[in-house]
């Protein structure tokens, strides 16, 4: 049996464009246009699917970006909210991004999460969510999101987690569709 | 801002745990004994929440174990299950752990899972879950298991999973109770 232990290499391109002090994005439509770029160098690099995320603090400074990583790393936990989740858990260096409600730490995501990566959002300490396309545009390319209950704005906030949709929604449905275009796999779809 | 990259170690006594060749557990009700075998070791060595799961192949064969490692790794997303599931697509090579349907594989877990595990197990590729515990054994120590949708074992079968619950539950229970009796971390339970 192989030894236990995982590695969750990041592609060079990220590596590149993380590279440096972390800049700022004090507008948060920025910070919106900067996840939706991710989803689409994603697709272009060919290295996952066409989603982005990344953490930022409450001025806008970039903490930890993410992409879907699934079919490049054989890894199907790997969707691009997780991998900037567990990121910015790395750089912070606490499992609980706002320190028990102290500091205010925002996931922006190009797209809204699918179940699990809903169900992994009030784990992470996060305090807001901002979404860019919605679940029925990434359905509308194929792909299966999972039972998501329909009130799951309502929860997140009951959580203590403010919910932002639709910003640049357009934009980042152009990159959904710039992927179903050139025949993007839909990695397990249940299709 | 540091270099991304995400390195999962998992605890040397795991490693021990894992050493030799795959071990093969033809009952089914072994399987659960040593999943929560896992969530116990877990507690005493001190390495995680009272939580363990296992992979295993339609004849026993252990493929990837998985226990908590939120508070030890300090990262939120590495919930048993999720590093069950990681630690088999490492093993077999592959994201999509049944490889279309051809091949059967079951996750076997100390407890129900919460919202998060709940959605990653369809994206996953396993056929089946076994399940010790329940959701509201679980809720009953403290833990925050979040918003998973009522009829999640209907979905779950729909999707072409099996759900096998309450097996030696009551052995499952034990280790959360040992867990709470200790005063155990309740890592972001929303409390």
């Amino acid at each position: 049996m192989n030894k236990p232990g995982i590695t969750i290499r990041l592609p060079d391109w990220l590596e590149r464009f993380m590279s440096g002090p972390p800049p700022v994005f004090p507008e948060r439509e920025d910070r919106m246009r900067l996840v939706i770029e991710l989803s689409r160098l994603n697709v272009r690099y060919g290295s996952g699917g066409p989603f982005g995320a990344a953490v930022f603090d409450s001025c806008g400074v970039l903490i930890a970006t993410g992409i879907n990583m699934v079919a490049s790393s054989q890894c199907s936990l790997l969707h691009a909210e997780v991998v900037a989740l567990a990121s910015a858990q790395k750089v912070l260096g606490r499992y609980d991004i706002g320190d028990g409600g102290k500091l205010q730490y925002d996931l922006f995501a190009s797209t809204e999460p699918c179940a699990m990566c809903f169900g992994a959002i009030p784990w992470s300490g996060v305090s807001g969510l901002i979404c860019g396309a919605r679940d029925e545009d990434v359905r509308g390319i194929g792909f299966e999101e999972g039972a998501k209950s329909v009130d799951w704005v309502s929860y997140l906030n009951q959580r203590g987690i403010s919910v932002v949709r639709d910003m640049l929604r357009f934009e980042a449905v152009a990159v959904l569709q710039e992927y179903a275009a050139a025949g993007g796999l839909l990695y397990n779809s249940g299709n």
